[in-house]
């Protein structure tokens, strides 16, 4: 896409209120935009299709949760401690950047007027790592190459700026400090407990969220890119971390090619993401599990669904050092865009392993337990685990009559008596009886001891004597014997899979990846699936004496009547000005009445990509438009159904 | 309802994961609730059948705006000066008061308990103004009746508390004041210019919003109904000042019957609301205008649409003192809960005049403006305006040439010469021109007063001479003349109609007035609609090992193209029991495969209210449901066209 191109569509957007700095009036807030009628429709649609795709189709359970989070639950998620970028300020202006970017800049600017191929490289080694920098190691890098703000001014340290907007719930001073959500999981996890009840105790099961996040950005910028209050779709995927290759649906999405950049391929200079199989992602270890695997297939298929173009889609793995706080691994989804001449993250897909449950978990944990049993999760064992142990029991009335007060002690030495010292006391003691003739009867043991000769009673006692807190018992005071624990429940805290959804970037990506000129390099479109699309027709006249009032409002009535939105256009310009401007926000379809309309009942349907136009029923031509927005027909096997007609002359 | 009644609701609603205080398993958090999936899917399901009552129906646009919004904002609206409620503490022990709130409470109490009929009297008297009180009428109150804190203690005096939670935006000194939005009103305000220009210009239109918003209740109460973050949905309609009563569709909703109360109502002591029909309203000017009145209409449709009970449903006008700062009139949708044993105001329905866009207008304006522009609506007249004038004007050479330094006065003075002298200027002029026998061609009047008799010339001198700044005027220094300025046309800013819903207040009823107990007095139902039903199906296999897995998915994949949302219950329950648990969450309608779906492709389809099944093929079923989710048919009628089959004996 040609700088003017993204020039153009950035004027489209604006123009054609598909979105626009909030509060704009009033020179506007940074990082703050307001969808307006048509981005506001595209978000709804994409937001229907991603429940369609994930909720939906994966049985799913979707919830609403407060955004309002009060401070201890951040707390134990790590937030509050973790969830920063470090930011630095011109000395002189004051004015504020976010250290990684600033430097990324720089450098970049560097390298690109360096004459020293020595110095490039140079240059170029410490770009790389900037974006996994700490303060210290920031701060050397601006003081190594002599950084100054843009203004020409220095710049102070870098330091942490926790990106959480915070407030104060509740009145007066019974108020708590809280958060803006900056992610909609917590909400997902601290429901945890009932969500499980609500899926009857059975894992895996996912639960998701669509709705508004915060982050107070240092350095807002590329409009819906990188946001202050932005829509995220979050699936939260609950398993037993022993089962993450347990995947039977993984079938359906094994065989697909993905442009994969794994970490090691980072590592290695002007390496690049590799196609390969899901399959093959897995086998050679590239992707940790099957879950994970399984939803990266599934976000590959959702972003081309939506119209994300394959060819400017990869999926590139975080390195060590960019994972956030809580990832064992993570997978973004990239698209890439042209106009910013880079791949931008649009989705993560991260493994979160236990983190979020263990902490709050731990945190809400009753007195005296290490965990809050609700995040714990017990699964029958398919066969119960059978444990062997020796114990040597006291004959608790002998016991306690002999020793009296120590007898408590003994008790308990007897329990935390040594697993391999028992093994070698039933062996003695075996050996022992094996002098009585075997075991004697219950109640017999006195009798059949003093029976022995002298000897061996003196052998008998000397192998069954044992030293128990520090006092002599004998074979009449304890029994020893093998005993089988079995086990039929294995207690795990679950594994968490999450997919995070940018909706705002998700559809900065499609605007770009739907955006084309016509021939005449003049005429905007935006190539929106219809079920995309803001609105899926619009509703033409060629006059209004032609068609009266009355046929009019009863085709609007059947559109609403079959849900397909649609707008009119009663405007006195051209028809051709009146398809370019539904074309330029993507409505897929117009539908145009006139005379015969009333005499016959049939219309025209234009359809905006070939701009070719088919004649038919009103009836029909719902019908079809219905079944193309629903994916079960398309313009291609329609049209070949129908007459075609010819535009009028100024309509093309 | 009876007491216990509400309690199983209550019970079932957190039973069921409805909703749940937000972060339960961390003690909650006051006046925040997440929705589970059943509450989440009929929140979504009524903001959807709202959009397609109200967005599409009405063509409106929908837009979604920033919950952040800057302190400046929020200052030109008035809410950070009167977005306030009075709050009382407990002097001993801190504990925080909604003012009004505990004084009616106390007062209800003494009113109960007093023995004496004039105590009594008194009291009630106080009890229905203390709604209205402001800070020192409320200390007046407490001090006459000595109110006490609950806890005993003595009260503070009542202070005003602003209910918006603040925030800082952006980072370190950059940082600019902001609050989180107390209604969703202001982001579509401040886009007014956009949306004027993409609905082309034109008036009347309407933007819709649904979103959070937030208030810092001081006592958050009864779930849902009064909460710190809750759902709206909420309409702008703009309008000409003029046109208030020339609204076509109020024809579509004039005839209703509807339960008025009205602010001259609610003063007579012990009345009640009327029911009249909207044409009636407005004849008699009870309701001030048509605009006003179609959207009661409007939403009285919708309530009974989605399964309020009309007979609890009436309008109430504000009174004049509890009006919001910017209201002309408001009506409140308010329905009746018997399980408050009171009315609930569920939709504002305000005309908010110009207040929001004078202000922002005021605010924006350009230097030297008194307003933005942007703000204002220029209409095409249908006829323009004509307005004739008499107007004197000085022949410059002459007065510049005579008069030099005092010409400019003599200008000045012409130009604010009175309308009603310079109608008698021109009088005495024609007179004049009599006497020379009409008017004289230019440059001849000179001569033509010199031919006048001496005693005409003095009269002629006498009726022509005006004296202006001091000076003295003649005919030859001056022209009079009628001229007449036409106006095509007529600017104002709009004023604003206000449908404002309560989405949780609004689902609270609808649980309520959808609850009832089987003839058992134990199985609870939910009589939801099948398009606000959290799930439309459930579907059951009578045993999976006579319906094997593909048959059973292939319903699944069918019901799924149909976009039916459903849910299975494979658990080893009986089949009553699978039925109830999905009555008490509403679901309308389960579909059973048993061992001749395999063999011949029927089911049987259950519907929830009246238990009873019929058998069908599987096709057909989904197609029914889908017809009668979308009300083209009724369980009746899909019934009476196929057999009717006896449930299994554990079935009901």
């Amino acid at each position: 896409m040609a700088k003017d191109t993204r020039a153009t569509l950035e004027n489209l957007e604006l123009q054609r209120f598909f979105f626009c700095p909030s509060f704009e009036i009033y020179g506007g807030t940074a990082g703050l935009y307001d969808l307006g009628p048509s981005g506001a429709a595209i978000e709804r649609n994409l937001l229907n299709k991603w429940r369609d795709h994930f909720v939906i189709e994966e049985d799913m359970v979707e919830v609403r949760c407060s955004m309002l989070t009060p401070y201890k639950v951040l707390e134990s998620s790590g937030h509050t401690a973790k969830f920063s970028d470090f930011m630095v300020s011109d000395t002189v202006d004051k004015m504020l950047y976010r250290a990684d970017q600033l430097l990324e800049l720089v450098l970049q600017k560097r390298i690109d007027e360096s004459k020293s191929e020595e110095e490039k490289e140079k240059l170029h080694h410490d770009l790389k790592l900037v974006s996994d920098m700490n303060g210290e190691q920031l701060d050397a890098c601006i003081e190594k190459w002599g950084i100054k703000s843009p203004n020409g001014n220095p710049l102070s340290k870098a330091v942490p700026f926790n990106l959480m907007f915070n407030t104060m719930i509740g009145p007066g001073e019974r108020a708590i400090p809280g958060f803006l959500r900056p992610e909609t999981a917590q909400g997902i996890f601290v429901n945890f407990p009932r969500l499980l009840d609500f899926n009857r105790g059975k894992l895996p099961f996912a639960a998701a969220q669509q709705g508004v996040a915060y982050r107070n950005e240092i350095a807002p910028r590329n409009q819906l890119v990188r946001c202050r209050e932005f829509m995220m779709a979050e699936i939260e995927h609950f398993c037993d971390p022993l089962e993450l290759d347990n995947v039977p649906k993984f079938e359906t999405v094994k065989d697909l090619k993905i442009s994969l950049f794994s970490s090691a391929q980072q590592a290695i200079d002007g390496a690049e993401a590799v196609e390969m199989t899901l399959e093959e992602a897995v086998n050679n270890k590239v992707i940790c599990h099957k879950t994970l695997a399984y939803f990266v297939g599934r976000t590959y298929l959702f972003m081309v669904h939506i119209g994300i173009d394959p060819k400017r889609l990869r999926f590139r793995q975080h390195r060590d050092n960019e994972k956030a706080h809580y990832a064992r691994d993570c997978w973004d989804a990239e698209i890439y865009l042209e106009s910013m001449r880079s791949w931008l993250e649009c989705t993560g897909i991260a493994d979160r392993q236990a983190f979020d449950l263990t902490r709050h978990g731990q945190v809400t944990a009753k007195k005296g337990e290490q965990y809050n049993t609700q995040f714990v999760v017990n699964v029958t064992l398919p066969e119960p685990i059978v444990t062997v142990k020796v114990q040597i029991q006291p004959i608790k009335s002998v016991v306690g009559r002999l020793f009296k007060a120590d007898a408590k002690a003994i008790n308990t030495a007897l329990e935390e008596y040594p697993e391999a010292e028992a093994e070698e006391v039933l062996k003695r003691f075996t050996e022992a009886e094996a002098l009585l003739g075997g075991k004697p009867a219950k109640g017999k043991e006195k009798a059949a001891i003093d029976a022995l000769s002298e000897a061996d009673r003196a052998k008998f006692n000397e192998l069954t004597t044992i030293e128990v807190a520090g006092k002599k018992l004998d074979y009449t005071m304890v029994t020893v014997a093998k005993t089988e624990t079995k086990t039929n429940t294995r207690s795990f805290i679950p594994t968490v899979i999450e997919p995070s959804f940018g909706v705002g970037r998700i559809i900065t990506a499609l605007l770009e990846h739907s955006f084309y000129l016509r021939p005449d390099g003049q005429r905007r479109v935006l190539r929106l699936k219809p079920f995309i699309a803001p609105y899926s027709v619009v509703l033409l006249r060629i006059s209004a004496k032609l068609v009266p009032e009355n046929v009019h409002n009863d085709v609007r009535k059947e559109l609403r009547r079959h849900r397909i939105v649609h707008i009119c256009d009663d405007s006195s310009i051209t028809i051709g000005r009146k398809y370019a401007r539904t074309d330029e926000i993507g409505i897929p379809f117009a539908i145009t009445l006139d005379g015969d309309t009333v005499t016959d009942g049939t219309v025209t349907l234009r359809e905006r990509d070939t701009t070719n136009q088919i004649r038919l029923p009103i009836k029909d031509a719902i019908r079809e438009v219905k079944h193309m927005i629903n994916e079960e027909e398309t313009w291609e096997s329609v049209s070949a159904r129908y007459p075609s007609v010819q535009p009028p002359a100024d309509a093309e």
